[in-house]
Formats: structure tokens, sequence, C-alpha cells
């Protein structure tokens, strides 16, 4: 991130900018009287962008959205937790297509111009009599309030909600950008079970929010890792409805890079917010790879540390197990030197020039102790960092995912 | 493999072909009295081939023996378990070299023709006055009895000894071959922790050897994937010592498929042993794929299932959650149209073109409740086939893994 960034957080997620509404209700999808619907609406036509899941196994919301978004625009996101509509056929795609009809009924949009979005079991059919009455329900609860709500309406095991929000300066106006996601199990780079949906009130026109939230999503939820799986469902959606009154923000305008950062940003603490919130995840851990050859291959190597189970049971035990660090990120496909890379677990040097060196084991537990957890590679390669977040695995992730469906 | 496969199992490993003998001995690295020291040794010189980690962080053994099979010979090979010798620079090559030199000091051989492999813990360095006794004592104890022996020593957190041997006829001459592996954690596609030692008193012509032991491996070791990680140390090493009399047997000869068949059984078998005792595991699953559109896209697409933590977990709660196999087939890389896919657990068929069939969840349970379980995928999409192992996730895996070091 540049230095020149200003921005300042404020409370709240997709309903901090101007202009957008939300609720989340229960619908009795996911299990008695637990919020499983979610409603995000923009009182004006937005532009919007988005990024689906790489699995060749796309859900049928994934296969709606993606049409939908073809034109740029949208304007409504409705999201089911419980039943992930994947794995369904011909009848998941009507399914998901009649939630955009319904949602586009009952808020008076065109049903092109909204997002479906599910998470929860695979091959299981929606009920479509209960998701039809919970859109109409959410539908009459819209409110800036709502936000919240919507956040936890599309938990499926996460824990908390996620949210965050920012406000900035773009040409002189304030305008805000806010989010909320999902995550838990699934989560690895290229889009694992993860829903987040991201808003602003800028005026952003539509390919600059295209690049930006590309951009933004590469160095965040693309960066973080659960279990090396990948989902059928996951999306990140953005919607920029133009309240805020600003001059149409193009790539070309000096304070673009100033929206990307602030976008980053808040991409980064959704992310960061899903890797703690891992399935049975006690720790986060931040891997910072420096001194690579380029941008892209510290991204892969901290990626590999991050989601090798070796590293993350060794941090769920507070081993100071550093062989397994070098030997994952050897193991990420991007040629090194070895004899050159220095370990840090926090600010302790644990390895360097490849080869053990002395260290406090008392000092190595007392920083693998903690909640969040740095470890820092140095490839003494080049002059780029990448940055990956995951947690450690415990037996919680096990008990949890045994028994998920039944 | 081919109709006419003519092959018989017999008991023992390495051993098990003429003219090799072997050797395990406790020189206590690993803890005191247990075997942690293996040495094999064949009576006359031996071609030799072997395939190494694809890990850029090599153990100084890796190193080693990759120059002594240069000249494609070898007549011993030498195993420490309890240090890897690995992120150990250049002490650790030095140390590396010394134990080849004196094994070949003790069984008066040049030291170019003496593999050195090592497997336990990185970082640390080998206490060499102990390997230095261990070498002289095991060399003292080589016998054909020793093969069982040597198997124990090269284990770590392995809970049994891997051994495997088939005989066959190959130019109307009796030959064997045997071997020995060790596995545990870090196992995955492409040489993880895993030492394997192939023998065998076939009279095999050099390049035909390495050929037959890549097409063997390929199909075996690195189809198996016990947590996804690489390790900096993994190697399968064979030898043929000629010692069956048979005529020398190059790619041109009929009989090679016969041999390359035989062989693939013995790396099979090793391989579903390793898969079977991986860290924590409580039941060995098989993944055929096929209707696939070629060979290496129904192993890339069994891999990815075998490895995927959710359909590890899920097979751990005994869980029939047919949406996970189907998202992690997705998610290898390979395209194809969901909607053609078939789904079995053991014989039932749980999901039929992309989607849910009715099927019965007690059967389902049966067959989950086995010791071993097949999940096969039907592609529909070709006529190729591919086959690849793991096992379930346990509490033991994070148990065993939390803390390795400590």
């Amino acid at each position: 991130m540049s230095e020149q960034v200003k921005y300042t957080v404020i409370p709240g997620g997709v309903t901090a900018p101007q202009g957008f509404l939300a609720a989340g209700i229960a619908a009795e999808v996911r299990k008695k009287g637990c919020r499983d619907l979610a409603l995000l609406y923009s009182e004006t036509p937005a532009a919007a962008a988005g990024l689906f899941t790489q699995n060749y196994v796309k859900a049928a919301p994934v296969l709606v959205s993606q049409e939908h978004l073809a034109n740029g625009s949208a304007q409504a996101v409705v999201v089911n937790s419980g039943i992930a509509n994947a794995c369904t056929g011909e009848q998941g795609l009507a399914d998901a297509k009649k939630m955009a009809q319904l949602t586009a009924d009952a808020l008076a949009v065109a049903p092109e111009d909204v997002i479906v979005a599910s998470t929860g079991v695979i091959g299981e059919y929606l009920p479509m009599d209960k998701i039809e009455k919970g859109i109409k329900n959410a539908a009459s609860l819209l409110s800036r309030d709502g936000g919240m709500f919507a956040a936890e309406a599309i938990l499926t095991t996460d824990t908390t909600t996620k949210e965050f929000a920012v406000k900035l300066n773009i040409g002189g106006k304030e305008v805000v950008i806010g989010g909320m996601a999902k995550g838990s199990g699934m989560i690895h780079p290229n889009m694992a079970t993860m829903l987040a949906f991201i808003t602003t009130d800028a005026n952003v026109e539509h390919n600059a929010l295209n690049q930006a939230l590309r951009w933004a999503v590469d160095r965040s939820f693309n960066s973080i890792t659960v279990d090396g799986d990948m989902s059928t469902n996951d999306m990140v959606v953005m919607l920029a409805n133009g309240q805020g009154g600003n001059d149409l923000l193009t790539e070309a305008e000096q304070e673009f890079d100033l929206f990307r950062d602030a976008l980053l940003l808040v991409c980064t603490e959704l992310a960061k917010m899903i890797a703690r919130d891992g399935e049975g995840a006690t720790k986060l851990l931040e891997v910072q790879v420096k001194g690579a050859a380029s941008e892209e291959e510290a991204r892969i190597i901290a990626r590999e540390i991050a989601g090798s189970s070796l590293v993350k049971t060794a941090l769920h035990g507070e081993d100071a197990n550093w062989g397994r660090v070098l030997s994952a990120a050897g193991a990420a496909g991007v040629p090194f030197d070895p004899d050159k890379v220095d370990v840090y677990l926090g600010d302790l040097l644990v390895a360097a020039q490849g080869k053990a060196v002395p260290f406090d084991e008392e000092k190595a537990k007392s920083v693998l102790k903690e909640s969040e957890v740095t470890i820092t590679v140095d490839m003494h390669n080049g002059n780029d960092s990448g940055i990956a977040w995951g947690c450690d695995l415990s037996y919680d992730y096990v008990r949890i995912n045994a028994h998920y469906r039944t």
C-alpha cells in the first residue's frame, strides 16, 4: 500500500455507504430460528463487478450471478445459507433464477440486476416455498440497520459476523466502502467457500471497479487458506452506486490508487476475519515472504506455507518447527536457493541461511502462544514481498467436518 | 495391467531377491533402543535408478544420492531415521558424504556406489559418532534375514513395517522383485516424505530399469496422499544385481512389460501400505476415476479427491457426503461437465449425472464403516482410468503433528 493512503475505519458493513439497505431473516432453510436469508439493496442502480469460484463444479447461483453481472450493473443481492444449491442440475438452475425473480418482484428491479448466492450443504434442493416467503419478509424489513443482520444470515459454521468499513475522500467528496463476508471451512486461494459482498457509494466507472476488485481480491481473499479445499459456491461481488456524488472515478484518475488501496484494506480485514475464524482455528497465522524475485512468487510461497498441514499442526502445538516452514516453501513450485533463506517467528530469528541458529525456545513458545502469529521468510532473492493468512489445524477442525452433513 | 501378468507374491522384502543382504540396528540417533539405521548391500554391483523429491529444499542425502546415481550403478544403501539431515548446509552435505564413505569402507565398495537416505526432524545435525559406530555394527550383521530389521529401522511415526515381494519368470529364469518403504506423514504426490527401496535379482539394462521405475512410481507412490505436504527427503531407489541369470532385459524385449507390471504391483502394494498407515489414519481410501479423457487426467482428479481435507474428514466421520467428492473433482484443474458425473461409495450409486439420487443411508454407512473404502467417480468423458490412495483425517493426525518436534 502506498504511503499517502488516507482513510478512516468506521463501524458497519454493507450498509455503511449511502443508499444501501439490508435485511437478514430466519427463513428456516438452515435450522429453526437462525437467520439464513440475507437481502442487500441499493436504492439506485449500481455499477457491479464480481469474481467467482474456479471450481469446474459451479453451483447454480454462481452460474446465474455470472450471467447477471455480464451487463456490469446490479441493484440487489439475495443470499441463503444452509443449502448450497450445488450439484442440483436443471432444477437448481431454475431455483436460482426463481430466487432472482422473486427478489426482483419484491424490490421492483430487473431480475438481471439481482445477484444470487447460496452456501451450505451440496446436493440438496432449496425449499422454494420457504425461500419465497423469506424474500418477501426480508424485502419488507430492509433498513440501514439491517446490515448486521444480513452479515449474520450469510454464515454457516462461522462463529462470528464479519463486517468492515472505511471512509475516504475522492474528488473532495466523502465516500464509504463497506463489506461483509462468510468463510469458515473450504477456504483456499481462488475463492474457496467464501462469500463477500462489498458496497460503496463512490461513483466508479465499471471497468475501474472491475480492475480494483481483481487487484484487491488477489492480495486478500485469494491469499487466505483454511483447508486447501476450493468450493463450488464462492463469490466476491461489489456494488458501487455513486451516491457519494464524486465525479466518475476511472483508472486514469490519480485517486484511483487511493480507492484501490482502501478497497484492499476492506478486503484484507474481511479475509483475515475469515482465516481467524477458520473451522476449529484458535490462531490467526500471517505469513510474510520478503526478498522474493516478484510479488507473485512471494504470494505463492506465502500461501503454500500458510496452507501446509504440517505448519498448521505445529502452530496448533506451539512447536517452533521452522524446518516445516522451509520445507513448505520449497514445495511451492518456485525455484530458490534454500541456503539463502532466513526464517523468523515474530521477531525471533529461528533459521538463517537455511540452517538452524540457536534461539531462545522460551521466547519462541511465547510468540507461538499468541492468538496472532507472524512467520516471516526472507528469501534474499529480490525486493518483492507477499502476504498470506491461515490458521492452525486443530482437533476441532476434524470434529466439525467429520459430521457436517449428518 | 495386462492380462498375461504372471507373478507370485512371496514373503519378504529387499532381501527376497538373490544376492541382497541387509541389517537394521539401533544406533541411538532416534531414541534409545529403537532400530534407526539400515544397511542394504548387494553382493555384486547393481544397475540402479532413483527418483527424488521435487521440493526445492532438498536434504543433503538427496543431493549426495542424486550425484551417486549419476553413473547408473550402486551396491549399497545406508539409511538413518530420527534426523532428516535437511536444512543443514555445508555441514549436512559433509555428513551425508561421510555416511557414504563410512559405508564404502565397511563394505569395500566405492563411495559413489553408496546411496544415502535420512528421515526425521529437519534442521538438526547428525550425531556422526553414533552413525559411524552404527554403520560398522550394521555391516557386521548383514544377512538375508536382515531385510525385516532394515524395514523397521527406516520407520519414523509409522506403526508397521512395509515390505512386499513377488517372483516371476523372465527369459525362463525365476527372478524376484522385493521392496521396503516408510511413510506416515508428509505423504503427497511427487515423492513426499517417503522412502522406498526396491531390489531385484533380474538382469535389467540401466535405461530399462529407469523407465520401468518412473512408470511404476507415477502410478503408485506418486498417487498417494496423506496430508498434502511434500518433504525434503523423499526418494525411491531401485537396485538390479542380475543374479537371477536372465539375459539382459531391455525395453525392446516383450517381457519388459511383464517386469514393469510386476514392479508396479510391488510399488502399489507398498504405496497402499503407506496410505493405510498415514499419520492418525483409521481407513485406507481408494479413489477410482473412470471414463476420463486420459489416464493422466484421471489420476489428477483421483489425487485431488484423495487429498481433500473435507473428503478425508467426512470419511473419518463415515458421512456419505458425495458433494465434497464432486467439489474436490472440480477443483483439480481439469475441465469436465459436472452434469455427466456419477459417484459411487463402494458399489452404491450416491450421485448420478452430477445430482443427488436417493440411496440407502444405512448401506452407505456400512460401506464407510469398513477399513478400506473405495470411491468411484465415472466422468463419462472418455475411456481412461486412474487410481489414487489416501486415508481419513483424524484427531490423531493433529495430535501426532502438533508436537512432533518437542
